[in-house]
């Protein structure tokens, strides 16, 4: 059952189109007879469909031509499905323990079919608000994104001849594209609603009102604000650093006590390294000022308080070790970036890492408070603050944040380490 | 006479050519019995027919698959045909006083058919070695850089729709792909040629031996150089700020007293605006410092050596002019980078101004640098000091313009304005 064009799967169509695609109906064992299929998705962009059968399962996403929650008005490219999928199997060949499997992709429908991250895999931001300690979480999320940033930069990289045998050409060229289609395009997603909606007034945009109004205004009125956002801005759209996951926050996570796996790369393309990492370092931080709406009789958050900027300190510090052990072991390799003939001495070795993580640090930072300040002043918020039902106490823990966020930003070229940020968001709280 | 696929056209295949395409035909009222065709192409990489006859003429240029004096052992691909006539047509269309009109172009057969520039006109360069003074020139360059830089950066543009409307969107993608391959593919160029090869040994690399030899080891050696064009080469292969030239020396112009034409962008590509105004500069500054070696009997070059420095700074002063002139106009537009909305209010225009300005002024001198040093000790050198017979003469000359550059790549963030240059210009000489 090859469809010729787009159409949007239903649960009886599913079905058909299961039976006809061998790569999926052999991870049920070809059994239809106790198959359950649970429409799941909780996002805007896409149906997610769980299969299961008791001889295996598998999920089914089908991305879909705008965005759910806004309607046909907002047209999107199903072509993201296409990004996705290719940035799942690129990311997972670099990093299989944290990045779920595909087992087929159909480019027409939008359809991707893979590992079913099966119970009690839990998307990390529920985790978090139910103060669930991960031991593992900064371990493996420092692997991820030490070995997908590396491995897709100029750090690693040099000739396409190396792509092309990775993974043809047609990804090469279509994941670039994005980054394209990204600066050229998208009416407004992502760099509008991170880097512009939440400085000016847009009818998108909203806040926990009236205890925040003032605020969201300071924030449209700071010009140092928004001269460091610009500059935020152009990176995002102008620099090919790396194949980055691009929406790298803690609802792209799934975890159990032992297990985390990245999903949702639909919006990967070429971008600054420092946009992942600040968006899973600034949602932790969004995640932890919004513990105190969290305290009830039974706990006080504080130990768990202390393991979220434990994990934030961990991440940074195992992600700065690993990127430059990379480094180190390929630093005779074939990367564009800095070639061993010319970089091969130890003086200057050590002066192009501390120069290159220094300034990746501080992207890392810019990055991460806009983040934070777009998911308080922004259209979209966060589940973290939401779920927080006393309005004046989710406004008194997302000022701290915005605050904190705003300080970051316009001061983050002050930073020379991690326990830096850990203290200044120690004397916010 | 279509070709399916692509062949090299002698100048009897060439004729048929011309009588089987009308849009050039007709550039030669469709008279061949007076015609004239002259092979002129003194460049590496393709093959340039003049063909004229009494009721017209034009150019004809033909992209060859690999470096014409290299051999078919340095494979290039033919595309840059197409990026070529892309980049004239969108630069054409941005500032149409200074760059040839094309009249035809044959993707299959990477052909090009454009004006002929007529006498007097001649390159650039071969002016200001026989010490011409142009005096529009600063004028004209500024004027071609600010309008092709200004308009295809994010400071105008904003949709793939406005960009369709211009071009099509096939264009666009490709010339954007141009960015990508260039990244990752090429087999040296330019990257490599730039910012490697002269702080490698290589065996392409000659300098003007023995006389600069402790002088290119030096190069090789300077941890700090290294270091500084390193930034420059990520800059370079990571940077889509606007549609470059790509390969704006004094070669890719060409002049009368009253006429500038820039021609030969076939490594246009979306990269840092300051690659093109620095090796405008830079290669402005070569000619300067190769003027002593032109003295003659009848003529000491010190007044001609004054006219290029003002030539520098004019010409850096008016970019800087015309470039905040068409934002100031725009500020109100569709420009993605700071939208209207956030960023209208005079203080915070004027900060902005000021900083683009400034890095867009540390990046011109950076790159501008980069390219005189690759110049003296990499590859491929000038004619400018190439044609200074005596070697020790020739040397003399090469090593004040390379200390100069080393000073500027290594301290560019020292200099505030364009006057402090020519004092550190004229420092050297």
């Amino acid at each position: 059952m090859a469809f010729s064009e787009f159409r949007r799967l239903d649960e009886d169509s599913l079905i058909e189109y299961i039976k006809a695609t061998p790569s999926l109906s052999s991870k049920i064992g070809n059994k239809f007879d106790d198959l359950t299929i649970k429409e799941v998705g909780d996002g805007n962009l896409n149906f997610v469909y769980i299969v299961a059968g008791s001889s295996g399962s598998f999920v089914l996403k089908q991305a879909l031509p705008y965005i759910r929650c806004i309607g046909e008005s907002w047209p999107m490219t199903k072509e993201r499905a296409y990004f996705e999928a290719m940035a799942l199997k690129e990311h997972g060949q670099l990093c299989p323990g944290h990045v779920p499997e595909v087992y087929h992709f159909d480019h027409t429908m939008a359809l991707i079919g893979m590992r079913y991250l099966e119970p009690p895999h839990i998307i990390l931001r529920k985790g978090l608000i139910a103060g669930i300690e991960y031991p593992l979480l900064a371990e493996h999320m420092s692997e991820y994104m030490a070995r997908t940033l590396f491995s897709t930069s100029l750090l690693y990289r040099t000739t396409l001849e190396h792509k092309r045998a990775d993974l043809g050409f047609e990804t090469v060229i279509h994941l670039h594209l994005l980054n394209f289609v990204e600066m050229w395009s998208y009416a407004g997603l992502p760099e509008q609603v991170v880097f512009s909606d939440p400085y000016k007034v847009s009818q998108f945009n909203r806040c926990t009102s009236p205890f925040l109004d003032r605020d969201a205004e300071a924030v449209r009125e700071d010009n140092t604000l928004k001269l460091e956002v610009a500059e935020l801005k152009s990176k995002f759209c102008e620099r090919a650093q790396a194949l980055i996951h691009g929406d790298l926050h803690t609802g792209s996570v799934m975890v159990t006590l032992d297990s985390t796996q990245v999903i949702d790369p639909e919006f990967a393309f070429y971008g600054p390294m420092g946009f992942d990492i600040g968006a899973f370092l600034g949602n932790l931080i969004l995640a932890y000022f919004a513990q105190d709406g969290h305290v009830d009789q039974g706990n006080d958050r504080k130990t768990y308080k202390k393991w979220i900027l434990k994990t934030i300190e961990e991440t940074w510090t195992l992600f700065h070790n690993k990127f430059t052990a990379l480094w180190h072991q390929h630093k005779d390799g074939s990367g564009e970036a800095y070639l061993p003939e010319i970089y091969n001495n130890p003086e200057l070795q050590q002066l192009i890492q501390e120069k290159y993580m220094k300034d990746l640090f501080h992207d890392t930072l810019g990055f991460g408070a806009a983040k934070m300040i777009r998911r308080i002043v922004g259209v979209a918020h966060v589940e973290d603050f939401e779920s927080i039902e006393d309005s004046s106490k989710r406004a008194a823990c997302e000022r701290r944040a915005l605050d904190l966020a705003k300080m970051l930003l316009k001061e983050r070229r002050k930073f020379q380490a991690i326990t830096e940020v850990i203290s200044a968001i120690q004397l916010q709280s």
